[in-house]
Order: structure tokens, then sequence, then C-alpha cells
């Protein structure tokens, strides 16, 4: 799709231990063309542009210095990471990313040894780099451990709990904290404002300033006066108090694009003895691709582009987008309710909440990469009589189940969850899904929880949830387009527990939470087909369930399956929980529950996953004739 | 039980209205009564003690200062809130603490408008007294919100997140942080390390140091230069700049036991214009009685005792509890395995690994109050070769729900999650109860998940967890003490997924997942003296199950109950998945799961909690018998 750029230096690098045999006058060469290439990789593949972009540098001066992969590298987040995979050995491969079967667009432990630690959420890398370094003090083992990481997962509440823990690590522990002003919007709070003040009150340290505060090589006595003067003075001169008053030895700011200056910098924080090392690196997200530059937050994630352009390929117009549809519906739930406020944790646009703080700049809440402080916030909100949704990926509100247990659930407050990205996600793969949902949440007294099977009834969803006042409510929907349905001028109030029948049959009852619906109703036809009238439901709620639906369901028909997408323990456990208690299968009871395998399913294309999940049309018919087939004799046989 | 102290001042004071109509003179009698009549309470009912004593003078001067309950008071963790109840309309039943139908130990929303936001779990108020504040931003109300948080409390992560989020909030906002250089045990970290300098690097702040520093009521641009000099200089004087680089106004240290001091430093952070205030304030933990001065942290939850001599009314003696039996278990794998690590998040005492630190001082981590960080940590650990056990109370477990998925269980880490306090706690109540453990696990791939029938199973479960390499494990146990059953002095190594079976029977099968087995086992000898021989199994894993194991018995019995400490989504509902997939229950399936109810219990004795659950031997013979009356023809009325 796009030419390959020249790359005759890169091209002899396979390894670290490759460039580690350069001078380091070649290093700005080998810089360049690392950024070329990641530049056109990313063309063809779409993925994590600006962030990469803006470590290349970095990333070089890391490998150039540093005795990786004996000296654990630990990338937050890794979104930064592609240059990193091209510079170990997986350049042949960089092609596939975040295609089914090629590398992930994260760091990934089966990939590689370079990759010593997983992430795709942010701020877990200076735990997992001091978990390194004490298992190595402990072993007494030489590698340091080395975690990257941006201004934006510095906010998270454990990047500070990790930071606050650090000085065991001794020297062990360094922390190059990249500093690109934007995580994936541009980042909010009092750290954010005091990183600013340390960039902006002096100039980037150079080696020249190095030289005057590096103390270590004098001897003894001498040596820890000089350190004392010269920890006195260097607060004053380039700040860093609040990272020093938390146990490091804070160094910068440095340039990240200067490899002049960083190399002998990070040679000397990894020789130094100070403790653990906090060197706080400037970086410009996108830099050296000028589209990218200009957009920094657009560039975060792309799709396949046009090197010379910029352009991307547009996908092809069809139904919005759930997360469109659900911003939409909070805005015309906000214009007809005052009290209605919305909190997002760093994910304005992923969420939809840009548009709604167009409307509402008030009334809309960014606490940065802080789900735990934003339900608890939200909590407040609600017990002090508003009522506010928190628009969180499914898979980022695990970073608040305990805020959702403790400071919701347990004292029944009306904070509404929107969850997005509920279920697969295709090419983010499995760290991403949101699996988990229906389980970690319908375990919990008082909770109300539904699961939008269109975008129509998303916009019914959110209309509920803004007149639910008596206690939390959460909705789940999928990454993507909707199916195309018409969405109503005036969405309709829901009863709380109560599902609708969507097709009406005999044999065959479908019971479908969510998005899974147009499959059991392509399953339905399939199955009439072969003379097997089936009934489709759409239940809504995963709690509380249809008793009264669902008993009819079991009782007046012949086989009954139910779907969704999510892993064991939500919505078809609860069902066969309550035929159970109230002895629906006494006297027997064909049911299944198709849900997600008990596996993290790789990245792949959408419909590669159902299939792979066994979550398709296909699927549901499939397992529809193995329970007519299965008879009871099968059963007896076992019993004897 | 204990003679009552002479108030004469305090029985005048029922409500804060009445306090703020005394002369600031009377304040001190007052606190010294309200002091003693804490003593006198907790010395009849237990509970915590140490940390009420230290708050007594504080609790006076906020309710004297602030408009409560219209500002917004919220008490962080709410240990301490015992002389605040009662100085809030709760006086009466005050000796009803933690008991069943009586108050609860923590601040609770439903006991009294003083308490706006329930707590028990920690660090959550600055995010919750920032949702007050914005909500009186947003409306326009004049009421503030002060968040009182002691120093252990702000080593979690989400404190940080809010900190980091309350310039928005203005001057609505107060954070009181309450030092005592003490959580439950000493604090650890960075920021306790900090605080420690601010403490002793100057005198404390007094009235007269106030007045110099407070400029604001300097008219217009005078005020604004003044305010200038001040910022400048107040940081080089008293410290206290991360909390300022973070956007609070920091005021402090403060004497918390001196009242001359208190009330009018609050009155003008009150009435303060310089945005959200953070007033550093100084207490001793167990103030003002001795027994509780000299052991603050024994003293930090009590049994009842006698106020003269502070002598404590011992448990009977029984049994080892759990938490002894797991850090003996611990110590023996770590002597045999120097690659066994133990972590604790700020419960060293309580989960028993203060014992392993006793023998293994270098192979025990106590990471403060930081949960999150403590479970990536340990993923860190495992990464790197080690063999982590970290030991959290299943309900704090809650607080590293993300870390669990994304760094342990994605990447197959074997983690050794040892879940303490797993099921009911009795007098803690709803707050402190490990419900949700095995649905919120059991859920993730890769887990393996096991629970405890008595100590011995601990044992050997403990044992097998440090053998099991290939992934992570967990094993829950409860609160209290063991059965007595002998403990093995060689644990066996189980094999994953199996399960045994206790008693053979024929007719009825009780599938017992942990602490029910005791009850399980007078449950079949009841049933048996109806004449229904019972099979009772120990299935001590929830994942994997032992399908061979279930499937015998759902096909070899008339009737099968599960039974487990746990709420809905966990263990039983995994029974009937597979049951289902298995198409057992085609043909008629006699299956009742039981479990905890769908709703939060309050705190009474463990045997009224079990009973209200409907989880001892009676509910259990009760189920059985109902299920077997059950006919198909009642399933057939519903049919028709």
């Amino acid at each position: 799709m796009t030419e390959r750029p020249e790359t005759p230096l890169l091209d002899t690098v396979n390894i670290p231990a490759d460039l580690r045999r350069l001078q380091p006058k070649q290093l700005r060469q080998l810089a360049d063309e690392l950024r070329a290439e990641t530049i056109s990789a990313v063309g063809t593949t779409g993925g994590h542009l600006g962030s990469g972009l803006g470590v290349v540098e970095l990333t070089v001066a890391i490998h150039y210095v540093f005795n990786t992969p004996d000296d654990r590298l630990v990338w937050d987040v890794g979104h930064q990471c592609y240059p990193h995979k091209i510079l170990t050995g997986r350049r042949d491969r960089i092609r596939t990313l975040r295609m089914g079967g090629g590398l992930s667009g994260f760091t990934k432990r089966a990939e590689s040894e370079y990759d010593p630690f997983g992430a795709a959420h942010s701020s877990t890398s200076i735990s997992a780099g001091l978990g390194f370094a004490i298992a190595n003090k402990l072993s007494g083992a030489p590698g340091k451990a080395i975690a990257v990481i941006g201004d934006g997962s510095m906010s998270a509440g454990m990047a500070y709990e990790a930071m606050n823990n650090a000085s065991e690590a001794g020297n062990r522990l360094i922390v190059i904290l990249n500093d690109n002003d934007m995580s994936i919007a541009p980042p909010v709070g009092g750290l954010s404002h005091y990183l600013a003040r340390l960039v902006s009150s002096g100039k980037y340290l150079s080696v020249r300033h190095l030289a005057q505060r590096f103390a270590r090589k004098l001897p003894g006595p001498l040596h820890r006066a000089a350190r004392r003067a010269e920890e006195y003075t260097r607060g004053m001169v380039t700040g860093g108090t609040l990272f020093e008053e938390l146990g490091f030895y804070y160094v910068g700011p440095v340039d990240g694009h200067d490899l002049d200056s960083l190399i002998p910098i990070l040679e000397n924080v990894r020789d130094a003895d100070l403790g653990p090392m906090l060197v706080h690196v400037v970086t410009k997200k996108g830099k050296g691709y000028a589209p990218a530059e200009a957009a920094a937050d657009k560039y975060h994630g792309v799709q396949k582009f046009d090197v010379i352009s910029g352009e991307q390929v547009k996908a092809p117009a069809g139904p919005p987008s759930y997360t469109n549809v659900f911003a939409q519906a909070l805005i015309a739930e906000a214009e007809r309710d005052d009290k209605i406020v919305a909190i997002t944790a760093a994910m304005p646009s992923g969420t939809g909440l840009d548009k709604f703080a167009g409307r509402f700049p008030d009334r809309m809440f960014d606490v940065g990469i802080a789900e735990q402080h934003a339900v608890t916030f939200a909590a407040g909100l609600a017990a002090q009589g508003h009522k506010p949704f928190v628009a969180i990926y499914s898979t980022f509100l695990q970073r608040a189940y305990d805020q959702v247990v403790h400071d919701v659930a347990i004292q029944n407050l009306p904070v509404r969850f929107a969850m997005d990205r509920a279920g697969l996600v295709g090419a983010d793969g499995c760290t991403h899904a949101g699996s988990f949902d229906l389980a970690y949440l319908c375990t919990l007294p008082n909770m109300v929880v539904m699961a939008a099977a269109d975008e129509a009834e998303l916009t019914h969803m959110v209309h509920t949830m803004a007149l639910h006042d008596s206690g939390p409510s959460a909705v789940r929907y999928p990454r993507g387009n909707g199916t195309g349905v018409a969405i109503p001028e005036v969405p309709q109030r829901l009863e709380i527990g109560k599902g609708r029948i969507v097709r009406e049959g005999k044999k065959v009852a479908i019971l479908s939470l969510g998005t899974r619906l147009e499959e059991a109703l392509k399953a339905a036809d399939t199955l009439e087909g072969k003379g097997l009238s089936t009934t489709v439901a759409d239940l809504r709620f995963a709690k509380p369930l249809d008793e009264d639906l669902i008993r009819k369901l079991l009782s007046t028909h012949e086989v009954a399956v139910t779907i969704e997408e999510a892993a064991i323990g939500g919505f078809g456990a609860h069902v066969l929980t309550l035929a159970s208690d109230a002895g629906l299968t006494d006297a027997g009871l064909k049911i299944r529950t198709m849900r997600l395998p008990d596996l993290f399913q790789d990245q792949d294309k959408p419909e590669k996953q159902y299939e792979e999940a066994g979550l398709d049309a296909a699927a549901i018919v499939d397992t529809v004739l193995k329970a007519l087939r299965h008879n009871s004799t099968g059963i007896a046989e076992v019993r004897a």
C-alpha cells in the first residue's frame, strides 16, 4: 500500500545488541530511519501513531544505554511501542500490527523477551518495574528496571501508589516520565499544571548542567557533603520537588528528541547511586510527521493512511457509532433535565462526551485517567441530588470496581454507568475487551444492568437511566457502528426488569441479551427453514431479570438458548439460577447458555472473533440442533 | 458493664446546633466529656477506639465552626466517627455500636443526615467531598464539603486522583489531613516520610502565625501582592509544597488537640477564598486514654474492656484463627522455597503477615493502603521468577480488580491471592463482607479459585498454591476461628480442579464449597434421620470445577444442592452452567443453589447473619425437602 522508506542503517539492526555496536553519531540517522519505518508501517496497518513517533529517540537511547532484555524495559500502556518492536526482532512482522495472527498493538510477554511485562491499560509500569527491581534485589541479580510512563498516565492513582513505594528499589528503578502534555486528550488536573511549570520554569537540562549536578564521582565524605549541598540547591533550580518528596531523585527536564543530551544523561542515570531516579523527558506527540504533529489527539489512533498527504482511509459511511448515539441521547436528556452531568476518565472523544461538553461545558467533567475517583466523585454528586452519567469503557470500569460496590451499590446511589466497548473489540485485543461486566455487576445487590441490542434500544435505555432515581444503573453497548435502525425522536421509558419478544415461535426460544440479537434473528430464519418455529426475545435487562417472561419462555418451548457477548457468570448464569430456584429444571429443561469462551481471545476482525467465540448465527443454530438431538438416553447412561 | 461518666455539659448537646450555642471556653470541657463517653461506650461494645479518641477535639471543632449538616462532613473510612455520632443525635444508641440492629461502626447515610456519605473502605472522602462541592457549585448552593482523611489513607491512589482534581471545587472543598503517623499499622512509603519531615521541620501553626499568613482581609490589589509574597514564602517556612503543587492551599501543621488553635484556624480556613484548602492536623491515636496511647495499633479495634485497667475481655480460647493458620502455612512454605515472598496492603497484623515478616523480614512487603500497586507489583515479581502471595481481605481485593484481570490473569502470571474475610464478617457489616470474589474471579480465564472448608484444607491449599506455577491462583477463607480439626504437619498438594467426597449417601447430594461444610454435614445428619441418605462433597475448587465429580453427583442423586458463602454468579452458577452445557438438565434435574441473598446484609452476630442468609443446616434441610416435594405438576401448570 505504502512505499517502503530507504533504511540502510536500520536494516543492519535486528536486535538492540546490533544497535549498541553503532557509534553515538550514527544514532541520529538510525532514529530518522526508525521514524520513517514507523510511519510507513502504521500507514499500512492503522494503529497508534502519535505516541510512537514521540518516543523514537527515547527508544533508541534506552536500548543503546541499557542492557535490554536483562535490564527490564516496561512501556506504560504500550501505545508507543511500535518503534521498540521494530528494534527488538519484530520488524519483519511490523506490518501485521493489530491484525489477526499478527503483532499486538501493545507490549506482550508472549511476543518477545524484550516485552517483560504486557500492557494496554495505563499506569501499571512503575508497579511492574518495582516488582522487577525488588526481585533482582532479592536474587542479587544486576538488572535494572526502566518504566516509561506518560504524563497522562501519571494522573492515575496506581502510579502514585507505586511512586510512594519506590524507595525500596534503590537505584534499580528508573522511571522515565515522558511528558508530551497529552495522553489521548489534553491532560487535566494539578499534576499536569505542575509539570507545565517545571518545563516552563527553566531550560532543558544539558550535559554541561548535568556535570555540575552529578556529584557521585566524588570520594567518600566529600561526596556526601557535595550531595547535601546539591540536594539543597537543585530543587530551587529545576523543581521536581513533588517527585523528590516521594523519594525519587529528579533529573530534568530533558529534551526527548535531542540524542546528544539524552544518551549521556541516561548513562549517568544508569550509573548513579542516588536511589530511584525519575527522568523527566519532554517530547512531542507525533514528532517528525507533520499531519500527526498538527493534531496529536486525532493521530492517537489512526486508520490506514496515505503517508504523503496524511489522509486517513475513511471507513465506509454507515450507521452512526454507538458512542455517538449515546452522546446524542445523553445531550437530549440533559436538555430536559439540568441535574444531568457527565463524567469521563480522560476519554472525552472515545466516549462521545466531547460532544456533550460542547453543548454543556460546565456539566462535563474530565477527571483524567482516574476511574476510581470518577466513580466516587459521581457518587458524591448523586448524594447531593445530581444525576451523574459516568461514561467508561467496560474494560476500564474494572479499575473502579470497589468504588462501584462500596460507594455506589451499597449506598444505592443513582449513579449511571455507560459502558462503551462492552464485548469483543477487534484489533485492540483481549486487554480492551469488555467481557466481564455482566458477571462483576450482576452479582451486586441494587444494580440495574441493561444491554442495548441496537441504537434505538440504547436511546431508550439512556432515557430510562435518566429517569431511574432509586438506585444505580448501567448500560452496556458495543464498539463500532449501530445496526442502522431508526433512532426514535421520542425515547421510551422502559419498565425496569422487563424484556420484549421480538419474534414469536413455538419450539425454540432464543433469549438474547444485547448485541447478538441480529444473529439470533438470522438463526431463527435458518431454524424456521428447518421447520423449527423459533421465538426470539430481547431480555434488555441482565438484572433484574424478567422472571415472568423467562418462566414463560422456558416452560412453553422445547429448547431454550441464552446468548450474551460476555464471559461466564453473567446473564446466562443468572437465567439458570432463576430456573433452578423456580424448580424449572426438575422435570426436564433443555437449556443452553451461549457466552464468550473461557479464554482471552486475541485480536482479529470482529466477525472472526465472533466466529471463534461461537456467538454467530451459525453457532446458535448448531447449539439448538445439538440440544434437540440430545436425548435422555445419554443422561441415563451417565446415571448408570 | 462500665460505669457511665459524669457528662453535665455533653448532656446539653444533642445535635451540633446545641454545640454551636456554647462559648469557645466551654469546648475544652465538652471535649473531655466526649472523650470519657467514647471510652465508656466502646468499653461496653468493643469496636474502634484509638481513631475516635484521636479526633475528639477535631470533631468538636468541625461541628462548632462549620454548619453541619448543610456543610457536608465526610469522615474517611469512618473508624473515627464514634464521637461524631455522639454529637449528632445518636448518643442514645451509642452503646449499640456494631450490634445487630444497632449503630454501624462506620458512617452510614441511612443513619443520619449528618452522615452524608458512608464509608468503611479507605480513601474515598476527597472524591466524595469533591462531588458535594461541585454539586453545590452547579446549584449555586452555599454549602462546603469537609473531608477528614488520615495520613494512612493518603497512600491510596484514589486520594491522589481526587487531589489532582480538586481545583475545580474552589474554596468549597476543605481537606483535613489527620496525621497520626499511623493507619492501623505504622504507615509506609514516601508520603509518610514527607509528612514526618513537615511536622518535624517547624513548630505547629499558632494563631499568631496564622494572622501573619492569611492575607485575605487586605483589600484588592494590595491583597493580591501580599498573597503573592505570602505564597512565595510559606512553602519555605512550613513546607506543604507537595499538596500545593497539586493545587491545594496548605495550612499547617496544627496541633489537633489544641482547641485554642484549631477553632480560629478552621474559622479562617472556612472564610478564606484561596481555592481548595488542605489543613494538616497532627493528632495522637488513642489520645487521652493511657492504655490506647501506649499501644495505638493494638487499640485500633478492641474487644469490650475494663475502662480503669484497659484490660480487654478475652475471647474464649479455641481453635486458631484462619488468619494465623494461613500465616503459619505460608511461613512453612517459605522455609522450603526461598522464592516465596508476601505482600500486604497496610494490614500486616490483619492478614497474619506480621508473623511472616518476623521470620523473613526481607521477604515481606507492606505497600501501604495501595491494593492496586500491591497486585501489579506482585505480577512484576512473578514475571521475574518469584512466587508472590498477596494477602488481602476479599472486600479490599475489589480495589485491585483491574490489576487482577489485566496484569495477572491475561498474562497468566503465577500470583497467589490469599483472600481473608471471605463471606460474612459479623460486626463489620456489609462494607467488609467478602461476598463477590467468587463471581468476579471465576469469570476470569486462567484463574484457579479455591475455598477452604477448614484449617487443614487451608494448609493444603497454601501448599498447592506454592507449587502451582503455571498461572494465578486464589484461596478464600473466612473471618474468625477454624473448626478445630488437626492441622497436618505435612500438607498435601491438591490436584487442581478436584473435589472430595466427605460423606457417601444415595438420595441427596450436597455440593459444598468452602465454609459451609460443617453445616452441610449437620444437615446430612438431619436428612439421614428422615430416611434421606445424603452425600456431602467438598468441591474445594470453584474454578476449575471438578466436572467428573459434579456429573456423577448430579446423575446419581435425586436432588442436588450447592452451597457457598458468596453472592450469585459464583460457584452455584458455574455448576448450573456446567450442568446445562452437558445436557444434564434435559431429562430433569432437581438442583438448587444456596448462596448469599441479593442484598447487603447489615451487621449482626455471625450465626444470626447465616440464619438471615439462609445458609445454615436448617436452611439446607428445608431446601432439600422443598425440592423433593416439588413435582412436575407445578411445572406443568406453568407450562399450560
